[in-house]
């Protein structure tokens, strides 16, 4: 991450002789932005770099508490540099965030230089191999020519020169989150695939009182487990592959200086991230119950999944912040489809949407649904515009009735997000990709489409009734629908998992393992727990023992 | 546990030897029931025990690596004896399930007796304090007379007498998960304590642009994940209180031979568990998610309020294993009902509610929130029903057709509980234990009502616009709602947190304290992490440098 920050903000000379010493292990970096007090709102960083004109350096300083770096990854014990995100002051008038190279400890002992309070932050809930960091600056100089200025400089006379693309510090974090659906998606496979393989192993409960156990993949309720997680993770693999093109086509833009597309790729990128996210890690989660017991065993390693994936729900922009960005995002679009502007692609779905008056007729085919999806996503955006403008008519300002308005900005937020996501695993299924597939693994893939889409229906049915007539023997047609593409779905599931490839020593999983020998393996972990060295652990005679004789 | 087992299963006699033993702490215990391959269905355990009639004894076996006992608390290296549930035979003829007592460790070594093999079953996701255990036997004998014989009994020559009322094997369970949704409100209660404490210390991103970062609690979209949290927490404690009321009245039924409400109480019990255990973890992990990456810290302490929440969705009964026998008892009211026989109360709403065509109106009065609940539990009951019958008609088998509608009797056991709650916190902010508070404390559980009531009717909208016609404008009117109460709230929540009176030392939390200082605490915590004992731990010596070296 620090070599990357170089690369992009530094200057070509600030990479030759900071990130390319980094590349090659002569030096080890972190990247310090979050604060202890101060995390999404970059411009509350209390950090400050004061520029001394009289020794041509910069002071740093974390003046409070609140202002120590916190949490940055291999910050805490790793690091002998890094990049330390601050406010800029020059004669004390502040100039902005910039970033700064600093020497935290010397390259030879490894110890902390002076000015320099550094150490690792304690036990988290994920992440026990990372020393995540804390860094307090005291006086702390370092040479003018320390800080990145690829875009904005200090000049020797203490000028300020601004950056005249601010904009590029912001795709950084486009591609980040870009990143994270691809990521969150492929813990979303794991997960189901640990947790289905176990399901084919597994026997409970018997479904006829006279007959043995079945595999509980049998049970009806089970499939509900597993089998959306399998449609939900596709989903968004292949939104996220979608999500990738349009970031490539994005950068070329700015390459050639063209900017446009940027807003677009931002909502779209924030609206995936948060919902990505949160639903690989709800459902990692719930496919680690799915498993009962076992699935809270270490070993299973559903529960370290699971740490990994909700972890992205609040990195990388905390996931309701991103949402009420995509909310501000749809406002405008609003405001602009009634200026008679055109649209960006991923939004126009809302010009025809939003005139219509309710769906004309419910069908439930796949287009239908989505068609549906995308009227109740129009309506939504519609309230949202007409309570912001009414808060805004009584004299509320833009940002007050933007935080009132705040619960309705996520709800449709969330709604056009699933809306991309519905329509791209549509287009992939039955558009022209299709042909480059065998029918026989299309018809699979059908399955899963009809899966997600009838499920992703149910889901938001109190939204799409808003917007629909659809009768309840319509309603229970769809119920039957669900459970239809289930029993479908059942003896390809494990097919599909194992299509998703990732070899045992990627899944580290007791439960999850190609062969199935769970019980095995699970044993054999248990039998290497260092609690069972010996057959009577020491603290039975010296805390147990004595402590019985005491009660006694 | 074990103590309660000996003195409900075993008799005086045997509660005299073991269990007074255990009282005293002259022996350790634990109540070995899971085994690794075998869960909630009892009858599929494998363990045996085999009775030999000339030495008047028990042989115990765990004959496969399945059959190993699994999960018990205290069982991997802190017990010395156990009380192991097992298959009974004579004769090679199975009786079913018995307990039997038997001695682990010698009890003044503490080291295992030939036969058995027991040991720690390894790292899990929580409850790193305790040793769960496993545990296999072989030909392990004891005498007769540990078989515990308050009930069934074996005689000397093998002849097997039969319990009288093997019910109150089962009522134990229901003691059981009535304490577990006392347990679990009582976790949401403390998460919603901490994460409302912080969001009252933390700032971040200005409303107004120009004003300085307000407490996070300011923003609508945070007191949207605090303020349901509380009165969620707070109608799960009002169910469990009313549940305990219950089962002290069936209680007594028991002892005056009456076993006539313990099928209602049964299915009380599994909903309210099953819901319960789900709700809070879900809430913990939301409160969590809502503290942003602190949430994250272990000191925070969320982590493991989940770790321990999530615990119970699949101990003592598996929580969709619960709500399909909730389910099966609602199939069963369906099938009085048409029958003409009279209900139960808790399922007596069913009687009208089932006959109406719908709601006749949506006011949005709390009692007509609560009406619309039922009348939708009602429809989703019948539609579970009449689904059930036509595939009992088209030839399944009760069992087949029950795993076929598997999901829909989950859903309809999820209704059922929840009108419960629903009813049950009505009843109590507008009935007569409302005059013995003060209209000051009233009117805030009322804010907290209606929180709970709206919220809970969005939250099924789905299933109440099946049976009531409701206007786009009420559904508006309804969001309004919402939105009023979240404000009415705002300036009595960290106060209603700290009227549930958690002590600091019981909270556990940096970000949580009563006083507040969230930042001082965090970093007192890290400062105590074994991880900053040197300045540079010997890893970087011993690992670090020579691995950048090597790779220079």
């Amino acid at each position: 991450m620090m070599v990357g920050c170089i690369r992009q903000q530094g200057t070509d000379e600030q990479y030759e002789k900071f990130g390319k010493r980094a590349e090659n292990f002569e030096i080890t970096g972190a990247y310090a932005q979050t604060e202890l007090g101060h995390g999404t709102f970059l411009r509350g960083l209390e950090t400050r770099a004061d520029f001394d004109r009289k020794t041509d350096e910069f002071v740093l300083n974390t003046p409070t508490i609140t202002s120590y770096k916190w949490w940055p990854g291999g910050l805490g014990h790793a690091a002998n540099y890094c990049v330390v995100v601050a406010n800029l002051y020059i004669d004390n008038d502040p100039k902005g965030v910039a970033m700064f190279m600093v020497q935290l400890r010397d390259e030879k002992t490894h110890m902390p230089l002076p000015g320099i309070d550094v150490g690792d932050i304690g036990k988290k809930m994920g992440f026990a191999g990372v020393n995540n960091g804390y860094l307090g600056l005291k006086n702390v100089r370092i040479p003018r020519t320390n800080m990145l200025m690829r875009h904005a400089q200090v000049l020797p006379d203490g000028t300020y020169v601004k950056s005249p693309a601010s904009v590029l510090a912001y795709f950084t974090m486009v591609f980040v989150r870009c990143l994270i659906v691809r990521n969150n998606s492929t813990m979303l496979s794991m997960a189901s695939t640990i947790a289905t393989r176990y399901s084919a192993v597994r026997r409970q409960s018997p479904i006829n009182p006279k007959e043995p156990e079945p595999q509980i993949i049998d049970h009806v309720t089970q499939q509900m487990k597993l089998f959306p997680e399998i449609a939900t993770s596709i989903a968004y693999r292949l939104s996220s592959t979608k999500l990738w093109q349009l970031y490539d086509q994005t950068a070329e833009d700015i390459k050639c200086g063209e900017f446009g597309r940027l807003p677009e790729m931002h909502a779209l990128a924030c609206s995936l991230k948060a919902l990505c996210s949160r639903d690989s890690a709800n459902g990692v989660e719930r496919l680690r119950l799915a498993c009962g017991g076992h699935g809270y065993l270490a070993s299973a390693q559903l529960a370290n999944l699971y740490s990994a994936a909700t972890a992205a729900c609040t990195y990388e922009g905390e996931n309701t912040v991103l949402l009420l960005q995509v909310g501000r995002f749809l406002m405008k679009s609003c405001r602009m489809l009634m200026a008679g502007k055109p649209l960006v692609p991923t939004i126009s779905y809302l010009q025809d949407a939003i005139k219509v008056n309710g769906l004309e007729k419910w069908t439930g085919s796949w287009q239908n649904i989505l068609q549906a999806l995308q009227i109740a996503t129009a309506h939504k955006i519609r309230i949202t515009f007409e309570n912001l403008t009414a808060r805004l008519k009584a004299g509320q300002t833009e940002a007050e009735a933007a935080n009132n308005t705040g619960i309705e900005y996520t709800q449709a937020a969330e709604l056009h997000g699933t809306c991309f996501v519905a329509a791209t695993f549509l287009e992939e299924v039955t558009g022209p990709n299709a042909k480059n597939r065998s029918p026989a693994l299309n018809k699979v893939l059908e399955n899963l489409l009809e899966l997600f889409l009838v499920n992703t229906a149910m889901k938001y049915m109190h939204e799409i009734l808003r917007v629909a007539n659809i009768s309840d023997m319509e309603l229970r047609a769809l119920q039957t629908r669900l459970e239809d593409v289930l029993k479908a779905l059942r003896p390809d599931a494990v097919a599909i998992c194992d299509g998703f490839d990732f070899h045992d020593r990627n899944l580290k999983s007791t439960l999850g393992s190609y062969d199935g020998n769970v019980y095995e393996r699970i044993f054999e972990e248990a039998k290497k727990s260092p609690l069972n060295k010996k057959p009577v652990p020491d603290v039975i005679y010296t805390h147990l023992q004595p402590f019985m004789k005491a009660k006694m």
